[in-house]
């Protein structure tokens, strides 16, 4: 019972509402739980069990036809927040067969010919699904309006544009949740020095992440744009304090868990006459 | 070293090889593992540890261009064998960021309207993706086959044409596992008979899994012209005594460590000035 309250509490702590102001959350907070990194670890363990009952649910009740409910989750940050992190350790606890991953990286030729909408809407979630962006639509108005890749006149009409898309994605029976994972400029360069340190964590470097940290403060305008404009009651923003990584993701799974039960799955009732399948099998037993 | 001893002994012992007879294997066999249930579920804890290291480096290394080796876990078997815990108990173990699964269903009637291997092609590994398919291009062969979906002269040409496409995605960098799980028929009912009676599992049963019991004889008849047919050196078949879950499941991860462990993944080289970027980094945390 004290867990779930904390998972409710998480939910009304950290989303986007009237007045919010990204610059007055602490990347360093740990809000809806007060315990210690243990006790936040052994948590995220205990809430793996209960996710993946739910998403067995979810799973059986879209395979059957009994429901067409799906989740979204939409993973944003700056470089070295964790995204990766999410997915490995929060969605990594359900079964693969229920998630549709999908890394979205700098569009494609063909990509850039569509609406910047055009291979988002490729890869939502089905039925009974947990879709899962890391990195999403929203870099089209992130990277794209710090870096004046389209001009203003164009990326201005995107905030309109993902609100409409993601009506229709929760008017389809979508449960949405975008989370931003905050950290601090400092310690992004600590996580970037780690990775310059550690062979094995070279392949996630790259020089342009030093470039990139040059234009913070217009990254941090950018996110405060969209988490505004686009933070509506069917498609929610939270902004979840990154900079401890344990944090994060007890806060990310609770806001899935939180999610899921919302939808409240139900195991699909049988197709079929029971008893009459049970005589069938019965008399192929031999019994 | 007793452990990776086992898992050679398992590739040698599971592969389908000159004079193989589905008939002649032991589906409640636990071939190359000595020990008890307990023990099979201990090593595939420990197992999961070195597949997702194995995977991790495997990933950096297609992730950053270094490599363009991949892995196909192909998994085949009668209804009720397992393929669905497979993915879960097994791949499930690694980042879902690496892993491309597709449930092959009935074809729609788009993909009827190409080749058969049409829809597959769509479905393989990237470079550093583990590709996971439950059912395949083999059911083109097996349920086509067993229920004369297409004429004889045509499901006759599909051995060769998909042992063409096979060596063309080994000669890609594919490293490709095919698994069947091998269940008895009694075994088959009893767990068709568990689905019966318990209301959480209704929604895996479907009245043509009784009907489709009636062909069994059919079907280990299509397998065995598949197994022996499609065994090459470049992508093996190993067929997997299934009764006891728990043997299968660590049989499977032995043979998908093997396979990773066989490209021998490694971290990629910088692909930056590491003491020039040092430097850089250095200045702006301000040592």
């Amino acid at each position: 019972m004290a867990k779930k309250k904390r998972e409710d509490d998480v939910t009304g702590l950290l989303r986007v509402g009237a007045g919010f102001e990204l610059a007055g959350v602490d990347p360093s907070g740990t809000p809806g739980f007060p315990g210690s990194r243990d006790e936040g670890e052994a948590a995220l363990a205990a809430g793996a069990t209960r996710l993946s009952e739910l998403q067995e649910r979810l799973f059986a009740a879209g395979f059957s036809g009994s429901s067409d409910r799906r989740v979204l989750l939409v993973i944003q940050g700056m470089d070295t927040s964790g995204k990766g992190g999410i997915v490995r350790h929060v969605v990594g606890a359900v079964d693969p067969q229920g998630v549709r991953h999908t890394a979205f990286k700098s569009p494609t030729a063909q990509e850039l010919a569509h609406d910047f909408l055009w291979r988002v809407r490729t890869r939502v979630p089905g039925a009974g699904q947990i879709g899962v962006f890391d990195r999403s639509h929203y870099e089209d108005v992130l990277i794209v309006r710090v870096h004046d890749l389209v001009p203003a006149a164009e990326w201005e009409t995107r905030y309109d544009a993902i609100n409409a898309f993601e009506a229709e994605l929760a008017a389809q029976g979508t449960a949405i949740v975008k989370v931003m994972l905050h950290i601090s400029p400092a310690e992004q360069l600590r996580r970037l020095e780690k990775r310059l340190y550690r062979p094995d964590k070279y392949w996630k470097y790259a020089v342009s992440d030093l470039d990139e940290h040059a234009y913070w403060d217009a990254y941090q305008e950018a996110y405060q744009a969209a988490l505004t404009r686009c933070s509506t009651p069917k498609a929610p923003w939270f902004v979840v304090p990154a900079d401890r990584k344990w944090y994060a993701r007890w806060a990310v799974q609770s806001l899935l868990i939180e999610a899921l039960a919302g939808l409240d799955p139900q195991w699909p009732p049988a197709r079929f006459d029971v008893e009459a399948e049970r005589a069938r099998l019965k008399a192929l037993l031999g019994g």
